[in-house]
């Protein structure tokens, strides 16, 4: 049966009775399937979770939560028929799009996170394999009083790794030697040997992450983030080893033992030497996370900093 | 076979290769039992989640993690052997020790979450079920530099309750005003009527949370906070309902329509009311997370502002 | 530096020391992107993931697990090099290859979960919405010993959807009869006016998965038992509603009230109806949660039944 | 206001109007306070998260799923004035109720997992830390036509370790050989060296689970199944250890290679060899998850088997 139709009101346009500003007002884990055009490249396909957010002033009951999915529609449609995209730049037109139509609001925020297949070829036999690594794209628009608006966009990524513990090491290491001296062998023979072979320590699955936050305008490549990431802790994981690979990526990870702080000091430092045309006033986050193998709980080190304060720690 | 003992490296206090500093270091998802007397009550067995981190200069390759360890350890014993202790001094008084042992570190933090079972009292047959709400509790420790360390705390929960959508039911409302008129119903009979019965909406699962910062020395109750998340959406949800429970909950929750933001902004107003004690600098954080019926998505809501803020805004 | 070259030996196909028989060995939480071609359609590209087995006798120490991602992606391939392909004929090609790899393996498991994007119009307005349900796709190749190798596949997805409780309504509509007596509108009146108002009651998520497990040959289309899941709660959700669709759709389900016992029930009515060629022997499993608004727990009803015992319950 | 008193009606007790049978009606999630009495140890207070079950015939439209809270706390209540309980005849009890309660029902399930804290002593410091394992308890209730009820229940744990890779291991092995050889040292000490000084190879958390399912009143102690478990993998994990524990541990749990495979062949000859008293009949999962440190996926192994079965194939 037919409901009759009647003239809808608008509840949400109302003043509220209680007077409090909202800091975030939107919706959270809403899928879209979205296609990235790139230059050089395939278009990607992805389905991507965007959280979006206006801010609400004291005066109004509530957001049109529906005024969203126009946003994010509008823009995703505009982008899959425009020419090139990043999804960071997505992030900022959905932002500005959001600004447009909730005039109440001074501030947008969207994130989007993904998950995003890349290539590796394996160490040995060099055979192609797929890895999953995570995507996060932000973008937060401010409304300017007597200036334009201002977006700011973050793109980043998440990677699992390889860590491998340089302190258990160094310990098992003591002790090959003290058991080679007390065989008789020579020490020229043990340091040599040491060169050649690395001892055994605990190693585990860890989890690399950078964020960079860039004024609207600044282009930074989601692919150079990402081999940041997996080049910064002892070696990378594949999803497909045939023995010979699993024997180079043992050797690897225990030629290269790294601390959770290792890892983001080498991010951060990677992050300097590459994106040397990033404005100072970046804001970097960097965080590792290790999920040790020889206990329940994990190991954790971030840094969060502007590029300025990096590149100055690091030319100390 | 036995290991030769040898004596064993301190790798972590060696110089870095990279000198940056590091905003965060430690341990996370570390789970201990503690036990936490209370005045005038059972003590309380719980299963805690904590993570613990402290910051790293420069010039320090690693932090020691063990003594993170050590340091809740002779916390929590101490605490089971001592007199009254509110979990968020548990975390205060973690983080000092932190301090204590981590001499490079500026800065402790320690987080904790945990399930807390709490009692209520059906709405109609007076019967007492059990719930499980999110317990929140966090302590920051700066050390001074002319000055003593500081402790500032946070404590916090996060409740489940039940939302109505005050939009959706106005628009029920009005068609039901417009098919009693139809059929020939007089105006005070339809008010009268509508006062009496409410009409549907879409309901579902909310999650409102509370978190309050402040300074160490000022005790928060954590059962206050409860009962004003649980009190701000349209009804509160029960482990176990007798027939007329369940009527007279749909009844007290259709009463008693609320968005997300309505939920926040009756938090924000209850806390203002129910701690006038706070300072005005403690830091109040705000959510409120609707699972909706008729979406795959969330709403979402939140407010994060000092009390000092909070109170400006409803007194105007 | 480089190592050495060794000949590697082949630990795995050594005789174990404890000589039991394994039912299950493989992989969990294999990412892989698939692109599958379909027949009158563009074809879907997604992120899958796997979980792949094999059984091992009690004379084998460890399977080669690397030939699974071998077989994995040599079928892969020639899925899209080839033309038409059902995601569960996927699974049924790659449960095939494992067991020409895994010589002495009697038994090979595939299963497939992935995030699946469909299209929806809104009941009132008819804009056109994505939304995401989840796909599972399994498929079991067991060694014949005199006959061929035999194939079962199982194809289902899970859908969200909106249930509304029948029981709370019930009382609710009572009292609404009640309060509407006691003004002296007459039974008439009160009688239509219930009939084309229906009353509140408590309404949430509901996830309602089916799975059909057939002989390899038999196809059975995703999109039909996605819409019988979607049909058979109180209502569809929608990521995206005009203010005059929320209505409609608060509107179809308070019209149309389940139990989660109503929604697997409704489900396997549906199942008869719609796959009348299918063999007696398919295994179907239905299951309904639904996320109660009213309480922290979930109502759960499942039916697990060949078709032929479905029949037999349906027509008697 | 006040809802008018009317009498409740009994939905659910109606005839459904689809005819089928469900095998599985109840809830799922519901968390409770327990307290456990233990011969000669202190009660264990656990937040324990249960689902439950009864079967529902094709005649009867809902089961009160209300009458499952009352079975479940009744049978809490009784158990905490009561002397003597093990989680997993708790659950008996309470699949016993359910029927009691269920006249329509032919068969109850209860199914309960939890956190527990147990003790552990590190290997070299000799401390003592808590260690979180997940226990799973569950029974069934099936009501005989002309005999009493049976009651079957299953009790068992999942604990988390650290397993290092035989086939990585041996080729790093190998490599150690070549480069000593090719560095003059002698065969003897060699093969001396590598008897004390395991080599490196990856190593990763793993996840070992054991349930037995016994007749009620077979009791099974659940520590002896954590111990097993525990003792089947490379090595134990701890939350707190100290260097020379840490070194103690990299070097144990490299002398003990395991793939899943082996962990869980370990396991079965464990069961066999501690339960020599369970039934034949006893059914007895036993399963392995190494989350490999080397790929993004993890590793697998299972076996499902009776007592009799197993005792077969170890004795053969």
């Amino acid at each position: 049966m037919e409901l009759p139709v009647v003239s809808l009101p608008d509840v949400q346009a109302h003043k509220p009775e209680i007077p409090v500003n909202l800091t975030r007002v939107g919706v959270t884990n809403v899928k879209k399937l979205i296609e990235v055009t790139r230059k050089y490249k395939r278009p990607i396909v992805l389905i991507s979770t965007f959280d979006i957010f206006v801010d609400l002033p004291f005066n109004r009951k509530g957001a049109n939560l529906s005024r969203n999915f126009e946003a994010v529609d509008s823009v995703i449609e505009e982008a899959v028929r425009g020419p090139v995209y990043e999804v960071e730049e997505l992030c900022g037109a959905i932002s500005r799009k959001l600004l447009d139509r909730h005039e109440y609001a001074n501030r947008a925020e969207v994130r989007m996170r993904s998950e995003y297949v890349i290539k590796r070829k394996t160490p040995e036999a060099g055979a192609t394999c797929e890895e999953v690594v995570d995507m996060i794209a932000e973008a937060t628009a401010i409304r300017g009083k007597e200036t334009d608006t201002i977006v700011r966009k973050v793109i980043g990524a998440e990677v699992l790794g390889i860590t491998a513990c340089p302190c258990a090491q160094e310990i098992m290491r003591d002790r090959a030697i003290q058991v080679l001296e007390e065989l008789g062998v020579s020490d020229d023979v043990v340091r040599e040997f040491l060169q050649r072979v690395p001892m055994a320590t605990h190693n585990q699955r860890g989890r690399g992450a950078i964020t960079i936050e860039v004024h609207d305008g600044v282009n930074v490549p989601l692919d150079k983030i990402i081999r940041i990431v997996e080049e910064s802790m002892s070696a990378t994981v594949y999803e497909f080893l045939k023995r010979g690979d699993e024997a180079a990526l043992v050797n690897q990870a225990h030629r290269n033992p790294k601390f959770v702080e290792d890892c983001v000091r080498t991010m951060a430092q990677r992050v300097v030497e590459e994106f040397r045309e990033l404005p100072g006033d970046a804001l970097i986050t960097i965080k590792q996370i290790n999920e040790e193998s020889i206990h329940r709980h994990n190991a954790f080190a971030e840094r969060i900093a502007t590029m300025k304060e990096l590149r100055e720690e690091l030319s100390s």
